[in-house]
């Protein structure tokens, strides 16, 4: 059932191209695993796409974090809202989007190829920033746990809704057109400890989203 | 576990007027349940916040919806991505979020009740539009699925992390703050079928997000 496209067939896709670009443009996603108890369990994740796996972070604290590295199954959601569909009806009402979930199971990192997760990581979400600040150290290095999430063959569903309020099958005179929405970062606030001019990472982070 | 908790407890709160500010301004969330096989299931959906229940619609065709109107328990997550925060170091470089997530079992709802909770929903998403197009027909009606997940106490947990990026304890030069993440929504787009002008639902939808 979970691998199946279901309803809508037509939204689905299985372009990898679209799903690193979902995984690339969102930052969040939804995990979600089973229990040893066999109860439903889910966590909202920053991620980071490193090529043919998605990383998460935590910290060595987090027990499910633990859990799901012995090999549970998890399935990662993420999700783009990108409009509001106004139907002539609300039946005929909807959004665009644009979603993916990514089954597998996550395994725990460790040695060089934790850091070079985590260097990954950090260069994902904020292209540049570890080369402006200093390395990590071996003491926050050790309470960080990083996990992996293959992206494999037939392991993951995109799905899409794209384009303009369906044509209504009947006569109306109602309106009927999509609502677009457009993530956009604010101005940089520098904190109050800080005294440095705003880095060339954050410059680039505010112009790169507020062009996309 | 599940309810417990865990990492960072005093980013946690029982205040639901924060869980419910949360679920009235992200539309969308994750539900995520377990199947009769006992493997992970998780789907994005648009949600409805109706007083003590969250309110979610699909098609009947849908079978994994019945499997949970069926009584098989649920995790629903929502999230809001408030800003990136960008410390003196990667390791201290997080982000502000507000997070819920609400467990319990969905019902199935018939009849009149369906049909005042398809209401609620329309309005929930677009305030007013409702009113101004034809009510659901028939067909429509039995078309779709309405399920309910009580909100109850003990049943939900709310995370947030607001402010500024922590104080170093080091020594530091660099640069930290916050970048705001600011919901926007853009100029309305009619589509080729439509005639009409702009209804008040729209242009109401468009200021009271842009002004939020």
């Amino acid at each position: 059932m979970i691998n199946t496209i279901g309803r809508h067939p037509e939204r689905a896709s299985q372009d990898r191209a679209l799903l690193d670009d979902l995984l690339r443009t969102q930052a969040v996603g939804v995990l979600s695993s089973v229990t040893p108890k066999g109860e439903p369990w889910a966590v909202p994740l920053l991620h980071a796409l490193d090529a043919d796996r998605i990383l998460f972070h935590g910290s060595t604290g987090s027990g499910m974090l633990r859990h799901l590295a012995a090999g549970a199954p998890v399935v990662y959601t993420v999700f783009a809202l990108d409009a509001w569909v106004i139907g002539h009806t609300t039946f005929s009402s909807s959004a665009n989007y644009r979603s993916a979930t990514i089954r597998g199971t996550v395994t725990n990192l460790d040695g060089d190829e934790k850091e070079a997760a985590l260097d990954a990581f950090g260069d994902s979400l904020f292209p540049g920033r570890p080369d402006e600040v200093r390395p990590m150290s071996a003491k926050e290095l050790s309470a960080t746990l990083v996990c992996a999430l293959p992206i494999v063959d037939g392991g993951w569903l995109y799905k899409a809704r794209t384009g303009q309020a369906s044509q209504p099958g009947e006569e109306t005179d109602a309106w009927g057109g999509i609502v677009p929405v457009i993530p956009t970062l604010g101005e940089p606030a520098r904190a109050p400890w800080s005294e440095a001019a705003v880095p060339a990472s954050v410059l680039r982070l505010t112009a790169r989203t507020m062009k996309s």
